[in-house]
């Protein structure tokens, strides 16, 4: 049998969201947490409609995901997120002990690796699913911002 | 003239806080921000509460901050916290840009300062304000748990 359920099928929604932001003139980021092959939360980043730096799609998709679930701890989960988390998200992802984390985009600059931000060590990490079109869409957000 | 807006006057609000966490069975951490020797927002953990990791009581003072000044960046903000902050919430500081954090009681294991989390090159940062009181609330609450 085939499985449908692969970590680019759920990327792709995380992508979707990253367009969302994208359409909202926000750095375009999104997130989808998934449970059994259930979405249970979807997320993209609202730091300028919401005037707030700790809206990122992660910190969302963390708050989302615990009042679904109705604990804190995310367990059986796994964060899809279009750009590698910054040093808070990765901060928050370590204390909610979420068991997977899939990125696309790396983030050269202020991602969570080059940081030197601490996972939870029972967290499995993927990354670069996707990558292209996760890199395409920041890229092409900050070049009309330039113009 | 005498000032009275020390650090450790506005580091009694913030172990205020603390003990109201402490009172709701939360880890007993409080926070304010003051601006102008005003204080803009002032909480206190809640993670149980809301279930929430996400829900220290920095995150809420920013984010409470940011909708008082309405614009995301603290500047000539001073945040007063009872403990170090964790990588989570120094990495929100570091978006916020904010002036000044002034902590109480060091985390020596999961602090942002062991953990390598990186501040904003602007913020200045006090540290060891009324630490006795802020580490004492702690150890009473891990000791009332244990029983």
């Amino acid at each position: 049998m085939i499985n449908i359920f692969t970590d680019e099928y759920f990327m792709k929604k995380a992508l979707q969201e990253a367009e969302m932001a994208f359409e909202k003139g926000e750095i375009p980021v999104g997130a989808v947490v998934v449970v059994n092959n259930i979405v249970i939360a979807r997320s993209h980043n609202l730091t300028e409609l919401l005037n707030d730096v700790t809206a990122h799609a992660e910190m969302q998709a963390i708050t989302a995901s615990a009042n679904y679930l109705g604990g804190k701890y995310l367990k059986d989960c796994t964060l899809y997120v279009t750009v590698e988390p910054c040093q808070m998200c990765a901060g928050a992802l370590y204390w909610s002990q979420i068991t997977k984390v899939v990125y696309g985009a790396t983030d050269e600059h202020r991602g969570y690796v080059k940081m030197g931000t601490k996972l939870h060590p029972k967290t499995v990490v993927v990354s670069g699913v996707m990558a292209d079109e996760a890199s395409e869409l920041m890229k092409r957000f900050f070049a009309e911002r330039r113009k």
